[in-house]
């Protein structure tokens, strides 16, 4: 069984876009502002978005199933107040378990939460619990940076992000660590931002003793790791400098990198890099990088092809694929043997 | 010969800091600011920090001769004003011109500018003019984000920085992309906003044509490139979404990478993706990472021995180690051969 355990919901209808855009039209007149109820998106729609899509690649790839979350550039925590962003990752959170009850075999929902700068992050705690409770998500996707590029919310391993952990660690959710979109013009979305917050998520983590205050926290840093497991050797010696315990114990019992890395070399380090039980499988199809790669006349995306030619044993292949998504992501598991998989 | 292109003078004799410390103190209580003058530092004692440090380990490994500018994490050009910047380029860059008289065979130096948030860098050109000609610099470290970790200025492919760009065609001297301290929290300096900083540079020159605009300037980015070849599939990707030439037409003729990579298997990544004549030796010795690698017995900086593993011809590492350097350094390469190097 494969397990893409990054995938997000970038083909929604057309109609989401627009209510949003109404919304963030309203956030200067209120009084245009537009009601969640007025967005009206029937089973067939999101049926057609997702069988002609995420679906059909996912079949011809042979992937199984993907943990699947609103489309992560469109979060834009920054846009408005609480209230935006609050009524915004309800609409999103509810079309990604709609996808999940419409393929229950094939997708299983992640929850975007409701952030927004400077806010007291408990504020999400009630759209957390919902996502679990009632739409059975198996993971959240934290945005470290609310801000959208600006970096004012302090590190992943400030207090100011207790609230969040507790209620994760209850639940046995991990958060995969993702940004959304940059309005920062220094940063390319998904060229810069996306990658540098990987990279500064996994520091945080190692300049803080955060995993002895949550000793089964777990996080997953997506694209990859970003910059972390090409500098391997960097983050090694400065973990020595700074003298924390070795990577591997300070850091690999928590933190888990996925493999959205667009082409082999990227992926042959990781796995070479790595140790494997800490490697999950993802794509983040349909994604950044939508096109056919001219070097090999295969999509940049298709990741499993890369991890197929990865010189990793049979046993690390499915831990990559499987094994190491049921172990990360405890009701993923827990889902799937509930129906017997 | 063995060039290294990125040295910092991280040794300094102590009585710069302790200068430097009265002159940020000064700031807010002007008539305590110190003179220039009021730093002396001997002959002797500069030999002795490189002696002891630099030039020891430089005989230990074998490289020959290092391209030397002032400790980058201590540009601090987010600290004070422009008076305040200029001051301090003009004395660090006078003691890495002065390490370069007293070695003149094992170092040859590179300025940091007197860059300041917000101010017209124009005001950088009489020190960049004064490094070249009178202390013979063969180039400059130009810092993208002057703020320290807050991105607040334009992307290196705005007019802003366009007066810099002029004067290095004109002399014909790269830039390295550096970036200095971070004073946001939540940017650890060397773990995570130096390699943002270069993936960040790189993808603002990916998303520009600057380099239609400067066809002969060039850019060298640093510590291996942050996490461009990790990823060189998703630039590869994002370039051909942004209709953008193949990256090797693109980008390859004015953007190279250095080899401060700690690790063997970022090395043979970075060798594996990135073309031969792009490459360029450095170790940033001594720098972010000092210590000893317990996987290998060797110092995570001494990347002398990953490029010696590294599977490429001979002819590469001769690229690799001085043939690039005279390249893309043009005013290295003359000042050699004037003397019969």
């Amino acid at each position: 069984m494969i397990i893409d355990i990054h995938g997000h919901y970038t083909t929604a209808p057309k109609a989401l876009e627009a209510w949003r855009n109404r919304q963030i039209a309203a956030i200067k007149s209120p009084s245009e502002m537009p009601s969640a109820s007025e967005l009206h998106i029937g089973d067939d729609e999101l049926r057609e978005s997702i069988e002609a899509n995420q679906l059909r690649l996912m079949r011809e790839r042979g992937l199984d199933l993907t943990v699947f979350s609103p489309r992560a550039s469109f979060m834009a925590h920054h846009i408005g107040d609480f209230e935006v962003s609050s009524t915004w990752a309800a609409i999103c959170n509810e079309l990604c378990y709609r996808v999940s009850e419409l393929f229950p075999d094939s997708f299983i929902p992640a929850a975007m939460l409701p952030q927004s700068p400077g806010v007291d992050v408990s504020t999400c705690i009630p759209e957390l619990v919902k996502c679990v409770e009632q739409y059975g998500n198996v993971a959240i996707n934290l945005n470290p940076d609310p801000s959208g590029g600006h970096w004012t919310s302090p590190p992943l391993s400030d207090r100011y992000w207790y609230p969040i952990y507790e209620k994760m660690v209850e639940y046995d959710v991990p958060a995969m660590i993702h940004v959304s979109t940059s309005c920062n013009a220094c940063f390319h979305t998904t060229g810069a931002h996306y990658l540098n917050a990987d990279t500064t998520a996994f520091m945080q983590c190692l300049t803080s003793d955060l995993f002895r205050d949550f000793p089964t926290l777990k996080f997953v840093i997506p694209h990859g790791g970003g910059a972390v497991p090409y500098h391997w050797g960097r983050f090694r010696g400065l973990a020595q400098e700074l003298k924390k315990p070795l990577l591997k114990d300070h850091l690999l019992n928590n933190v888990f990198f996925d493999t959205c890395v667009y082409h082999q070399p990227g992926i042959d380090l990781l796995t070479r890099v790595i140790p494997v039980d800490n490697i999950l499988f993802a794509s983040e199809m349909i994604g950044a990088v939508r096109g056919i790669d001219p070097e090999t006349g295969h999509y940049f995306d298709d990741t499993k092809r890369y991890v197929e030619a990865a010189h990793i044993e049979p046993d690390a292949r499915y831990k990559i694929y499987e094994g190491n998504a049921r172990r990360v992501y405890p009701r993923l598991d827990a889902a799937l043997k509930a129906k017997g998989r």
